[in-house]
């Protein structure tokens, strides 16, 4: 079902709502994702979105974005490397790296890029195939 | 401002509000998640929450509960080991593991645990201090 190496590609957009969206559930308004003088004055370009979005993106793709719905996340890591600012799209693309048969696991390295292919947050996740 | 040892504790709750908005923002609707039937049939209890939704709590934690505002996640990992359902409370507890003070970093590992003390999740996040 997974091979290492199998590659997958997926753009995601992170809109006014799924900024907004994340603010509402989780409470965040940390003036670095809510005050661009704030984030200017901290060296970024504007406010910087939160970082647990693109997590929230992982989520997609492991969850609707396989070939097969029998999966669950064991364990994950994402190192934030450029910030993400609102409006922005974001190029994911990922790799199964390792293939543990025996106990029916498979574990992906992945990058978001930038349009303009800077990294902006990499790491690893690791699911099972639910049996 | 920061020291090795320093504790908090938090308690988050995955209500119905935090589970919906984090399906209207992402868009996982894997069976695992939605479909008590599907959950059943793979041994869990009912459908299980999404994992990364403990992420975004992370995220309040670092940006909202810390004493200082000026703070920005650089990276984190995180294993999930036991399933959390929906309405459930979790238990968040986190300790200052690492100071990094030449680099204004520091980093906490934490744990999400049920309120029968079972640990749903546990991890380490490591911020910098913006200066």
């Amino acid at each position: 079902m997974f091979a290492v190496g199998d590659s997958y590609k997926k753009e995601f957009c992170v809109s006014e709502a799924v900024y907004k969206g994340f603010i509402n559930i989780f409470n965040d308004n940390n003036p670095l994702h809510t005050n661009d003088e704030f984030a200017l004055s901290h060296g970024f370009k504007g406010k910087v979105m939160h970082g647990n979005i693109l997590n929230g993106f992982l989520s997609y793709f492991i969850g609707e974005y396989l070939s097969t719905k029998d999966v669950i996340i064991h364990k994950q890591d994402i190192q934030f490397k450029n910030p993400v600012y609102l409006n922005d799209t974001v190029f994911f693309e990922a790799n199964v790296s390792e293939v543990y048969t025996s106990v029916n696991a498979v574990e992906f390295k992945f990058q978001f890029k930038s349009k303009d292919l800077l990294v902006l947050a990499k790491g690893k996740i690791q699911i099972g195939i639910l049996s």
